[in-house]
């Protein structure tokens, strides 16, 4: 089923939208078909100071996972970890609710060094990415300061406290972005949303609400999305009907959010000119108000999520030069 | 050839001056006979921050060796170690001179993470000492900075770099304990050296110069010994007339330092009551002009180390009651 690449496959710059491990997946796929041509906008909003390291889940599982580091069969970390840290840390009276692999736990040490020496976070990811032999650029969405803040009857809790240590438990009532009114983008991710041979924005089928939000929450990157003149395309998270599942699922039953692609266009529109779904939800198409390009979404193996980075590119050309529907409330292109 | 336990073996509290991997055997030795009845006061001036931790060279080598915890073929580090930290790490553009194992490296990171919360280095290993199991009171012998620097014809060097990441290599002109003019014995090493059924101080078979010496430079720790009612005895480090091997002979070479027993026992003096010296250097004895006591020293297993211990106990029994010599300039013990 694979298709002879197009225009945008050979020749324009793309830039993606991405959380962490599912979204990654896409990226892997795009960096194969595009190379040095592509550049990831990461979510830094789940970063967060533990044992006094700077730790940056999302942007690390994206260079792990272009870099062919990661791990496939656990769905997070690197390949060949050992745990012999966590285990000497419980033997002296460390948090433990976070899982540091040995070797994943040297970016955390070598980039807290970094950043004491003044280095951001975008030129420290630069290097590593360059030191794992990525092709694509690996973008922080922002070098500010800016936290995803999920608001429970039991206080604030930062994400990867809430997420992790507590497991979920409490009940979400709201979720907010510690510093989003200040944080900017860097001038790299300006650069890339502007550059002059840009074709095609492309949100990941990561979480809307705790991945590609944050990075949306910076408002200079929002708003060159919504005056992009480059299609901007989003691949739904969802697969055959099912919503999100297991903790993100309960979170987002909590704050009333219904995970159906209806939902996904609705919570983009304005920002985005289509909207990429599973062959299995292809009966969604037409209520869904917005262009659709129907494709198998679900990406097991590197082969599926070359398929998909094709398919993807395939939408953003079919929709180039097509008038925007960003404002518009149209149904599915012609 | 072990001998029955006296009194010293089974009341009396011991102090032990110990710097790393060499007195560290005989620390262990020590605790072994007597349990909680001994307190290690620690070298604390190889300590250096390194990948932005905190890192206590001899004060570990001493909490993993008296925990059963140390990797007793490589000689230093924690047993079962693992290197994948220091690969990832290298990976990543860091500095990988310094070895530091996957778990070795937790007791670094959760150190920084208390001291950064302003716990100083006595409560922090307080508790290690407990978690690791010891029933030895292991007391850095200050909380203050105290940090030996090598001077050398490229400029003043912190001893790990001098040491490790240098390899010895430039000439060494002078040592120097940079704090000494402040730094103060804790409040813990105090009480130690001054508790009324104190019985013995003992001097490990560390290297004097830069083991010792630093601790020694603890002004208030130098004048208790001085001023002790109890023994003071050192166990030389000089074995069969061989001077110190390696890298740190090349040190005392450049420094004009011949490790004899001769020289052991002159730079003690006035600190120390006894000099126990080994049994292939017996010929020694006559002309040092302190009381001696003869034993093997050489520590190779667990009662070896044993042995010696007692040895130290015994010799610490002969001087009890005796005069001081600290201040004279005699012969061997009646």
């Amino acid at each position: 089923m694979s298709r002879s690449p197009g225009k945008l496959a050979t020749s324009g710059r793309v830039v993606a939208l991405c959380g962490g491990v599912g979204g990654a997946k896409l990226a892997l796929g795009l960096q194969h078909v595009l190379g040095e041509r592509l550049s990831v906008v990461v979510n830094m909003a789940d970063d967060f100071n533990h044992l006094g390291l700077y730790i940056s889940p999302d942007l690390d599982t994206v260079l792990y996972t272009l870099g062919g580091l990661s791990d496939e069969a656990r769905g997070w970390g690197r390949a060949g970890e050992t745990w012999n840290f966590m285990e000497a840390l419980k033997q002296v009276g460390g948090e433990t609710w976070f899982q540091l692999g040995d070797r994943d736990l040297a970016l955390h040490v070598e980039r807290t060094r970094r950043r004491s020496l003044g280095e951001t976070p975008t030129a420290i990811a630069r290097d590593i990415a360059w030191r794992f032999g990525l092709r694509a650029a690996i973008l922080p969405a922002t070098d500010d300061d800016l936290r995803t803040m999920v608001v429970t009857p039991e206080g604030e809790l930062e994400f990867q406290h809430y997420f992790v240590a507590r497991r979920c438990e409490p009940t979400v009532q709201r979720i907010r972005f510690d510093g989003c009114e200040s944080a900017k983008a860097t001038d790299n991710v300006r650069r890339a949303l502007e550059a002059d041979d840009l074709e095609l924005i492309v949100i990941c089928p990561s979480n809307p609400y705790l991945s590609i939000d944050p990075i949306l929450a910076v408002q200079d990157i929002a708003e060159r999305l919504r005056a992009a003149r480059v299609p901007v395309v989003a691949v739904s998270p969802i697969i055959g009907g099912q919503a999100i599942k297991g903790p993100t699922r309960k979170i987002m039953d909590e704050l009333g959010l219904v995970p159906t692609n209806a939902e996904i266009a609705a919570h983009y529109r304005g920002l985005i000119d289509g909207l990429m779904i599973d062959q299995a939800d292809a009966a969604d198409a037409a209520a869904l108000g917005i262009a659709t390009h129907i494709a198998p979404t679900l990406m097991t193996d590197l082969p599926s999520k070359i398929r998909l980075a094709e398919q993807v590119l395939a939408f953003g050309e079919r929709l180039q030069g097509a008038p925007s529907l960003k404002t518009a409330a149209s149904g599915d292109m012609p």
